[in-house]
């Protein structure tokens, strides 16, 4: 793979520009780039570049990029889009070559001067060899280096990236997945793609030590074949899961005038699935569940769940969400089912799977004895824990849910046969005691490292694209 | 339809004996059925029937049905499974026709003594004309007659019915639909369907003045042919929605050891639906989205959607969600294209559908213009107002919130040219002030009647499930 040293100049940025830099207006979320980036902690040096103001928020601003007096690692435009061409001139005179155009208004208006202009950008950045990360876009968040362009971000740097032609969905997902505790190596914003592609950041990601999962949000893409060979290679060790946007006829003209990129048909994007082995979400949400199970969840065996939780119309529900999502839900073997019989009465309790045991939940060493006997089970791969917070709460006044969250937090771990599991909880009711304890169950086990889902179909799409994701895998290393 | 009048008197009962009454625990969340029916307020006789007590909770209790000195018109069984024909027989021997079977523990457990004892009670109740509702379930919920088994429930009464196969949904979802403003005029949890069956509950929901729209919960069902015939015939004045359990084979599995009904396979409730016309759905929360729809909102003339709202990737998201869910986005016609330019400037705002206008979004005054413009275009059948609450909180403190919400709950509703018309919102921010907003923009539009849901897809879906509805509904018209 051929990674592209200066994009780690780029990411890690000692020195960076402001072009069209305008004061920042506190009191507002958006602070302006000057105004985010300074919030944040960035280390480095800022130069506002500004011809018409002698300092910006107690910063030397100066007039153009060719008057700094040394060389700059990153160059943000934020001017007018007829402005564009002319700084991107200034880059190319002043020797700068890594771009972010944060400017929008060109090929994505569909409009006759948008596009001539993008065209006209794009042959100065080609002229001058300038990676340009947009324009239209939100640019770089990368917490180590203490960049971002957007607020609010978490300072907090972890293991999964996100390569995305969406600013909004940039912010958005960072903010969403940051509640279930995921936190971000690099957050890339390339908006219309003018130079620099996600094959590009996909190459950087590859050999980049902090990111373990790849989380991307593509509209278009300018090189399909190179996708299609990168992802394919990349995925082997590092998961990327991937929310295409504009598969429907409505999405694809929404695309159009998003990003100006061309969608590409529902067929070709479910070849490249089935050809890559990427993982393929149908939302930010979905994306985020999903990456939650590959943070922390290792290699299951197979695609068969063992569904441990109460009620009986719920437990139809769980098992109708398992098999569309792609999961089994096999009976359990008679050798486990007379281990539970051993302890769990006949009488408002089923063992069979999915199984309705209001003893069990309501007995925490009850619990452990059940999740041993089944973990064990050679017909399970893995477990999700389904709990009725009403319910729960109702038995013992929120207590119960407490010792529930600290068991699934710790020993439960010790008790599963290294099997894979998840907890999905379920809410009717909102008193204030429920809604403590839901984000108490919450924050713990996340805190833990254990996947919690609102709902049994989010868990049961986390758990099958886990599957999925390693029996292809499988597969390949057989075929290999 | 034959409707039975004694349902009328079973529903609405002045006298209940309850067999098998226990103490009531306080501090519970489950009062047992005696502190059940009591804490709600029911204005009639109550009488526990215990052989060992002389007085439970402060009422005379008797040893049998046969010494009670009047009639009773609900029957309510919470005896073991073993005592329960002991049970029938007493309600024939005392003339009591109306019985509820609380009591689980039959042909459910897939236990050969099981299924024996609920062959038992089947032939007892036919031999004698029992109308039973159960075994192996919650029973009836009447707010209007303040009658309940179940905790907690509302008082209030409203225009829907849900009748349901699962003890544990008749709780989770009127606790849920409660939370939508969604009101109830009879719940009926029915389980194992010893003697009434769906059919039964259909053609009683038919005649009744209270209910507006029917809610279901089916896992098996008696009598196919004659489901699909009132279905068909009920709905083409009172939409019903039905959630069916079991048509994965794993749901099937869980649903012969839930009510010990046999599910059917996908195919045939697909032609059921098709024939029928029933609005089909998929969980508890996409009927009650879909019920909240019927609830408050008009016939659409078509399928077609305008989507207004703010950011690029989350305009294709919509667009997707859409059409995924069965909508159209068209693009607007030229003449309403011409109108929006009129007051919308092109620099970051999209007016093509899905419509990405900040401008519009940030002042209630162009919102005002552009919903006038946007509903009289004869290509748009419904509309889609599209919150982001992080973007809407920054931009004005969460004041800018308030006031959309409280345009959107009044007069929104006078500048859409009759069109039905909805907003969805995300939030992916946590913040208390979020929150708070979050609140208030669900319970004003909620108060005003206008349907109001987290996240797009969900609103899509609701909206699909409308059109379908009047789709069909049309072609049966033209046909006949």
């Amino acid at each position: 793979m051929a990674r592209d040293p200066d994009l780690e100049v780029m990411f890690h940025p000692t020195t960076i520009a402001v072009v069209g830099a305008s004061r920042t207006k506190p009191g507002q979320g958006w602070l302006g780039l000057l105004g985010c980036i300074r919030r944040f902690g960035f280390p480095g040096r800022i130069y506002p570049i500004n011809p018409n103001a002698a300092e910006i928020d107690g910063l030397k601003a100066y007039p153009n990029l060719v008057s700094v007096p040394e060389p700059i690692d990153l160059v943000i435009i934020s001017v007018p889009a007829s402005a564009v061409p002319a700084a991107l001139k200034d880059c190319i005179a002043s020797g700068n070559k890594n771009v972010h155009i944060f400017t929008a208004g060109f090929k994505e208006t569909g409009e006759e001067e948008g596009v001539k202009l993008q065209k006209e950008i794009e042959e100065i950045a080609q002229s001058g060899s300038l990676r340009v990360v947009g324009p239209n876009c939100m640019g770089l968040y990368v917490p180590k280096a203490r960049l971002v362009t957007w607020t609010p971000a978490s300072a907090e740097s972890g293991a999964v990236a996100f390569v995305t032609q969406s600013g909004g969905h940039a912010g958005d997902f960072a903010n969403y997945a940051g509640q279930l505790g995921i936190r971000f190596s690099k957050a890339i914003s390339y908006g219309n793609a003018l130079t620099l592609d996600s094959t590009d950041f996909l190459e950087y990601l590859a050999d980049d030590a902090e990111t373990r999962i790849i989380t991307m949000y593509l509209e278009g893409v300018k090189n399909g074949s190179k996708l299609l060979r990168l992802v394919k290679e990349v995925n082997r060790t590092k998961p990327i899961i991937i929310l295409k946007g504009g598969l429907t006829e409505s999405g694809a003209r929404a695309v159009a005038s998003h990003t100006g990129s061309l969608a590409g048909g529902d067929n070709v994007w479910s070849a490249f699935f089935k050809q890559s082995g990427a993982v393929r979400v149908n939302s930010l949400e979905e994306m985020a569940d999903v990456a939650l199970a590959f943070l922390h969840l290792g290699r299951p065996q197979g695609r068969r769940v063992a569904i441990v939780g109460t009620g009986g119309g719920i437990g139809v529900a769980a098992a109708d969400a398992c098999a569309s999502a792609g999961l089994e839900v096999p009976a359990l073997t008679p050798h486990t089912l007379k281990e539970l019989r051993g302890f769990v009465p006949p009488a408002g309790n089923s063992i069979r799977n999915p199984l309705d045991v209001e003893v069990i939940l309501g007995d925490i060493s009850l619990f452990e004895r059940a999740l041993k006997v089944i973990s064990v089970d050679p017909l399970i791969d893995m477990l999700v824990i389904s709990l009725h917070l009403d319910w729960l709460c109702d038995i013992a006044q929120g207590d119960h849910i407490a010792k529930l969250a600290t068991y699934l937090a710790t020993s439960a771990r010790d008790h599963t046969n290294n099997k894979p599991y998840v907890v999905s909880w379920r809410c009717y009711r909102t008193e204030p005691k429920l809604e403590q304890a839901r984000t108490m169950l919450q924050e713990e086990l996340l805190r833990a490292g254990v996947p919690v889902y609102q709902g049994l179909p989010r868990a049961a799409t986390a758990l099958a694209r886990l599957a999925d994701y390693y029996q292809f895998d499988k597969q390949e290393r057989q075929q290999a």
